[in-house]
């Protein structure tokens, strides 16, 4: 029951999907590929070894009978008319973020889930197969440290280039936050709110960094989230949860400890890239297991899709007005009601 | 050269202080008292085996011509008119906090220790001494981590009685943030706003507990601190300082570590008491020994009481307007611009 | 080009192999299954859904031409005569510790082996592919804390059953220090000393525990290995390498940290089985990988599984005489002089 | 009731010493000093602002009637005839270490202090008084990890001097470590060994370092120290109790954290002077408090001092046999066996 994939997007995300489907997980294979970069499509097969056929587009690589799902890896604004074309093709669907590049094109997405009748998609947000995040929700599950009141939250990134702005820090940086500090607590967002502290020197001259974004949810939990790409020391995700009984955080990265030159310490990741590799793999084994044994995805869903696009255009207003702004979501579907715990977490 | 104390007020923090003075610290003596409980008075010389005179009230303790020093640790509303008969008396004062109940009454003392011409008065604001802001602030002087761009701090208690109102976790908790964020990053505020999060449930009917206050200074440096004062599991002060090359943070409290029971672990202390033992001593330790070394103290100043009651009374303004108020102090006179370093931290 | 299994010995260590080829890893495939007990080897089929054929012995799986590898999970005294077998039949072998019960039985391996002209045998030491043993390793390459001169390393389980002797203490826990400790430094051992401290009243009557084994190298760093099987609080593996320059440790289990009841804790396993998942993943997919790749195996060697041998044969012995025992190797055969890095490390 | 002190020996310990009475501690005064370098003793007088008599010897000194205690920081050869004198002129007198040079002349003074009548006597072992190792006793004796059972102790200096030499190892670095030891665990020593890893090339010609020094107690615990005064990164001093529930360890040098440069750590000491200053300071404090509490001194005995001699000869004797060696303590006279507490620690 091996799990055929079409691939719609062949650059270096689409690629590390396909070196892991290939050389690292079990039980999916690549049958076929497109890109618009017909020549970056051709050349996936001979660099990973590939027995897949080439298409010109998305369409006709979702007409191929041995496509049994797709990752859509292409860049952002193509996502949605793949996603809507895969889920009327009756394929699975393993999209990057984001899910569409605005709320209404989440929610034709949702729609279109609906109708068809069953969940097709799973949004890329592998923060929840992190195995420190997966253990902070236990914690709250488990009621260990009481109800949860306040997060504290940071993203630090050792620097950015120069075509980084600072909507970006919203698009690119806060979004894996957006996603899972709500999965965390089980609550929706109400309110988001950004300020500006001194900015740092090494940001470049059109960038505001950093910021601290705060949101606060129906629950009135208050969540502060530091988003700070130019922090030089390294790549640091923290995650603080403070309950009524006690307060639980995300290990730090595990490196070996050392003691030399009069410091004892360990060593801080330099690269994103290294930080969540367990999570990567496991998102994608979890697609495929899950919809072999229950016949749909088990991760992030379209709305979840739908909540990152409202939130973020919430809080990218909110960068330019500096009050605090209103996150309005429409109800939430019963179809989406089901349980999206990760089967390998 | 011992230097010979008076104490006003008798009550738990004088007697913590005459014991110090006493049997702990070199250089002092206690050679008078008094208390509005005159019995309270009496009973210091035999529970310590003083060799003091008791007065009736600070003015005539004051005249006592051996007294060098006095210890202000009556209650709050009592402080300004004891600091100002001191100054006038020509006698060092050591003051618990608050300086004075309002800023015009720091005001009143600040103009009457200018007009005497040098610094007799210490603000006991103690964490100025503590060995990790020590650290901090070296850290910070060194550009160890480049310029300080945000602060996060917690103050956290294991639960607080029900005499314990919303009001005072400004004047009684954050009172120390407030003293010594601005002294680590030597800038001025300039605004400061309250945000409640979800309400613990251990939080008594009255209190909106726990609360987060967000300063800013001039410079631009935004500082949250969380103020938490029944999150249970014990009594924890953090201070985090992120700046442009890297970040700082309070050591935890110095404890084995012990591995037991599936866990690996240090114990949190539970009673305030304990956190800052050495800061205490060492505070006053260093009155003595600067006034000995430069004819006046070194620690915080009458314009650093002033400060904490400008700063708090903004802060209780925006705890209930909800919104971001000014914090509005007066130009700094050039007598107090010295340097206010610990002989002894 | 997957690589098709065939697994002699389908008791608890040969079906977690079986789930991980299957369900986990890439590139492999359970092809045939045998074992004593022929029931457990016919189940395998039905609960792993392996489409799979059940041999009557090792020898007829290893006569299925369709057989690439096989992994040798069946009891101890039994892997020998397997392994030769395989070699006999040209067939790459994954076996699982030990390699033979002897001593003069590994070299049997050896000699096979050399015979045969390339390297078939991977020995089942996963803790070279542990991600803190890697990081141990190349800190010490990279000469990060100059020449290492000590080990001390510790290895504790919260208990053990009746049935565990005190000679297991060697067999089956030291062994896994005594292979890892000697590739980390790149030596070989030289003596070996066993010591007893007070004896725990958590140890059956039978049992002397804990144990320190003192290991020296022919370099002359001395390693001390704590056993430690019934410490109460965890499963718990250190190891600190103290070289000329500084120290480096391993990680401690990553887990989250938590404030509560007046601790600030992290949490320790208590079951071992939870601690070397990723190693074992990560051994056998670098001997598919590797084999792949180049041809031969990439981990640890039948020369590793000789030296695990003679090293706890001395070890047994010093168990007994409370002296310091020599291990005395043979010649290290120039076959196995090649490089032995983890390819997925 | 000030406690008048002479100094016999001005040299950079008696200097400490003099300044810490003098200015940090209560209830201390020095009162007369001497020196076999007379300007040596008369400058300490200016230095320190002393009102204090210089004496040409140690005899005259005691002569003198208001001197209380006597603080014998000479060199080590010369204690023993100071301590003598001092309990026959009927004196208290606060020893640095050694007692004597030798475990006769340990035991001279323990005959001399016993027909005296009462303790006269303190040894400046100071780590009983340092906050770590009093939660590491006072954890051992609420048995929270039950019965000890090993300890791992480790003794970093980050160089030394040529003239340090390879005996030195135990009767200046070890010798701390005798003492704490057995007392941590109220055990007496029976055997010692002593064993030399490969050679630090930081050492220097004539010296082995590092050294693992073996101690085994009557009841069994295995005591295992490495002494590493090479070590290059730091003035470490770790010690680990291993029980039958759980595990204690002494805890890190309180040092803010940072995150800077791709590392997460703490500073590590450099200088050895900075490890102990508290505990310096509490054991005079503590010998002064409790002399005028109790009328004898609360810590480290002559008989403490006697057997750190008894140890250290045999230690001497292992480094030279690489045999484990007998530790033959006489029978400890009743008159030691009160309660030792540390009153202030």
């Amino acid at each position: 029951m091996t799990m055929r994939f079409g691939v719609i997007g062949t650059g270096a995300i689409g690629r590390e999907h396909i070196k892991r489907i290939s050389n690292k997980l079990a039980g999916g294979k690549i049958v076929a590929v497109t890109d618009v970069n017909q020549a970056s499509a051709e050349d996936t097969l001979e660099t990973f070894g590939l027995d897949a056929t080439v298409y010109p587009d998305d369409k006709t690589l979702l007409a191929d009978p041995t496509v049994d799902a797709v990752l859509v890896t292409s860049w952002g604004p193509a996502h949605e008319a793949s996603v809507l074309a895969a889920i009327e093709a009756k394929k699975y669907v393993f999209v990057e973020k984001p899910l569409a590049t605005t709320a209404e094109g989440c929610m034709r997405i949702v729609e279109a889930e609906i109708k068809h009748g069953k969940r097709l998609v799973q949004v890329g947000f592998m923060r929840r197969y992190d195995s420190g995040y997966v253990q902070l929700k236990e914690a709250i599950e488990n009621k260990f440290i009481g109800e949860p009141l306040m997060i504290r939250a940071a993203h630090r990134n050792p620097e950015v280039g120069e075509n980084y702005t600072t909507d970006m820090a919203i698009h690119d940086t806060l979004i894996h936050e957006i996603d899972v500090l709500h999965w965390l607590v089980n609550d929706d967002y109400k309110t988001v709110q950004v300020t500006y502290p001194k900015k740092s020197k090494h940001a470049h001259e059109n960038l505001k960094d950093p910021q601290i974004v705060t949101l606060e949810t129906e629950g009135g939990i208050v969540m502060s989230a530091e988003i700070n790409v130019n922090c030089k020391y390294g790549y640091d995700i923290q995650c603080e949860v403070i309950g009524e009984e006690g307060v639980v955080s995300l290990p730090e990265f595990q490196s070996i400890s050392f003691r030399k030159n009069a410091m004892f310490g360990t060593n801080v990741l330099m690269d994103w890239k290294d930080r969540f590799i367990d999570a990567y793999d496991k998102e994608l084994q979890d697609f495929m297991d899950s919809i072999k044994l229950t016949g749909e995805p088990n991760g992030p869903t379209s709305w979840d899709g739908y909540i990152a696009a409202v939130t973020a255009d919430a809080a990218i207003k909110a960068q330019n007005s500096g009050e605090k702004e209103q996150i309005s979501l429409k109800e939430k579907p019963a179809f989406y009601n089901k349980q999206t715990e990760a089967v390998n977490a």
